[in-house]
């Protein structure tokens, strides 16, 4: 289904086989042979494709369904309409996205330098890494096995990225080290100076900014997003945390692995963001605060004090969410009082 | 008037054929052959220049302006000082702008490819493409007639782009299909993944994201604004829709023919924006909605429901207008009464 | 201590030099040849090397500190642990700037044009102006004297570019005139179309944008902001402004000497923000508006209205700031009453 100008299927596989991909279970373990040819929504997937559901809200869909594999939680199965064969997981979406990945692999690094790419003699570039057209690698930057630099990419002096990464086109990364399988999406803004000055009247004066950026494995950091160096201490953005587009990060801002940063939103220098805590979109943390591990921002938020581990919060200023909601409430029947 | 580094007066013109250009009526159609050298405002404008009216406010200006011509409604003509040429249309700024681009249009193609630019043999440009210097174009990608893209651009495997078309410089374009008279503008990143994974204490598993991103005609993107492509389905932006610089659109979100997003505004995955809808700058609209046609959602809105066609909503959480006004009194009122 | 990949260090220096170079007086003259190597923070410091305080909040470390050292202001002097030198200054916090400038400068220009770079024959570009690698200079463009312009950045034709001046990796310049010692951060974008069209159900019409963008000397835009250059008049950035990262201005703006503008905040078209105003973090300032010399926006203010000199706001819609408290803490009393 998907676009054969932008998407090579990988496929078929065996169900068997995708059981085992997506850490799932098979129904009826004699349909381990059944092929599967692609992925499909469950309203649209036929015979030879397979889809998901993830939501009871989609009960309908699934049980009117004709796709030949399904992805499903052990208390949807008995839901399931006849023919349809069932891949039991616990967590159907994490199945479902593992099997995805077999069906629609990211393209591997095609070793070598593209035409029109520079890349300074002292630079270390691994053999299996790919240089696309157009890029610039500096004096002494080391890169990864199969790691992809994206057409018209910028590699900065001294800059260490690890194996299995991907930097997209025209971003460019300086005063960093970015550890394995980190993806940097296009027009990405890593390691510049941090916003540090001393202000004054006649002029505010340039701090100069002596930390780097440490992007541990597996970070995601998306399109045209920007990421501070330190001021002296580092900024670090921990494993696994996903950044969306347009999200800044401050300088010395310290980012949880795991965490999560919607689209537009920000993280004000030295910061520190809990492990596997998730800003909504547009939400910001003013500086020097700290959100605890598990915190949940809501889109738009603004906090100005310390977010507990594990609280959720919403509007700004950033109040509980319960309270948030209670004070929504209490001002729509002040409103409402008024008459209309 | 406008710096001839930058820009190239295409004039002059006889007024005559600018009434024509600006579907406007000459108020004295013994005047078609008056000679107009140049566009300027009201208050700088001389004998042989043009200028327009398109607000009451400015009638002082227009009374004692020394302009050669001027666009203007029908009902105020009458207030026109003597020597000044009438263009009447019963909209002066739409036909300004129309004789404006007459006097500075966009400046063509120029056929070729520029220097350092790097175009992959199996990509299919127009000969009539000008492709900027360093630009690169890749494998399978097609570039239309007259269509100009930036220096230091990137056009990704597969991607179209359809005639009259700008792409700026360092733009990148990937998992996309562009219609005719397109402008996106410099930095602006179009068709990455979108922000798709399942979320998991072990590790984040992104989930391939396999839509593309489908351009209307007379589309305009702003400058370092992110489209990301669709999960399955597409993102799509409706034909004459106009972004503004550091917008976001989601994944799978579906923006309306002529929609307006101004500045720094964001739409979340899987949202519809109507037709002719617009945006305020830094405004967000959270995933999954529906904002009906012509809605207008304030500057800063936080949308967390539908919006109703044609309804105007302000506030975080969005209100309708008349609402967020009236909470804003009885705040106001409450602070009142407590003292200063 | 700064990572050498990354930073050189230009010392040592003799106290006495750095008590020139940093404006501030050596409190015991007979120290001024005691040698100092490096910059540190307080708690790390030791013999060799100079750190600084700020503020009294760190004045138990201040008294703890092994360093060498230290610039503070003369109120803190007596504190000072003994054995360590005192640079006096009554803004200690400047003073350390300038020091810190000395041991960590900014790289000089390496005069010349890089691999891959394209610079038009009839573009200016002062000998000691450094071209990098697959940048583009096009033609009728002018760079001055010991200016660096990045990899892959793109200067458009006829954009002057001042002396020392620094433009980032991949950032774009077009129909923009810069001044003296300004630095482009990577990736920004200066001097496109700003976003005015005439709106019509019949479909916008572009209304061509015919000023400049104005940036006058010590400028610094953050990386992937973007600044619209004017519709007629000109957009311009007064001297020793300050602009952080991702902040979108509008067409027509003036943003006066010295403002700072936190990142991802945003001003519309024809705005004039004071000199020395300062912006927190996504801020918002709608057309057509003024915000007064000194005046101070919070985080997240949304202004509609004009701000004066001096004042302090925030909220959306903003509030002067004793109102603002006044509001959340009336607010907070409605919602203690109703019970939890």
């Amino acid at each position: 289904m998907a676009d054969p100008r932008f998407f090579r299927n990988a496929g078929p596989f065996a169900l068997g086989r995708l059981a085992e991909i997506g850490a799932a279970e098979l129904a009826e373990p004699a349909q381990a042979d059944r092929v599967i040819r692609d992925l499909a929504p469950l309203d649209r997937a036929g015979a030879e494709e397979l889809s998901f559901l993830d939501n009871r809200k989609y009960l309908p869909q699934f049980e009117a369904s004709a796709a030949g594999a399904c992805v499903v939680a052990p208390a949807m199965a008995e839901r399931a309409p006849s023919g349809m064969s069932l891949l039991i997981s616990p967590k159907p979406y994490r199945s479902y996205a593992l099997i995805a990945q077999a069906f629609y692999p990211v393209p591997p690094a095609v070793p070598g330098t593209g035409a029109g790419a520079i890349v300074d003699p002292s630079a270390d570039v691994d053999p299996n890494a790919e240089i696309g057209p157009g890029a610039v690698v500096e004096s002494g930057a080391r890169i990864g096995p199969r790691t992809r630099i994206g057409p018209n990419a910028v590699v900065g002096a001294g800059v260490v990225v690890g194996a299995d990464c991907t930097v997209g086109a025209n971003a460019s990364l300086t005063h960093c080290l970015i550890g394995d399988r980190v993806t940097i999406y296009p027009g990405a803004r890593i390691g510049q100076d941090g916003f540090g000055f001393a202000m004054d009247p006649a002029g505010h004066v340039r701090v100069p900014q002596l930390g780097r950026v440490i992007i541990e494995d597996d970070v995601e950091i998306g399109a045209n997003s920007t990421v501070d160096r330190g001021a002296g201490p580092d900024t670090r953005i921990g494993r696994g945390a996903m950044i969306d587009n347009l999200v800044q990060i401050g300088h010395n801002a310290d980012i949880g692995a795991g965490a999560v940063i919607v689209a537009q939103a920000g993280v004000a220098g030295s910061s520190r963001i809990g492990r596997f805590a998730a800003l909504g979109a547009q939400a910001g943390v003013a500086g020097h605060l700290t959100v605890g591990d598990g915190a949940r921002l809501a889109a738009q938020s603004g906090v100005m004090r310390d977010v507990e581990a594990g609280q959720e919060v919403c509007g700004a200023p950033a109040l509980p969410i319960r309270q948030f909601f209670k004070l929504q409430a209490t001002l729509m029947r002040l409103l409402k009082n008024k008459g209309d």
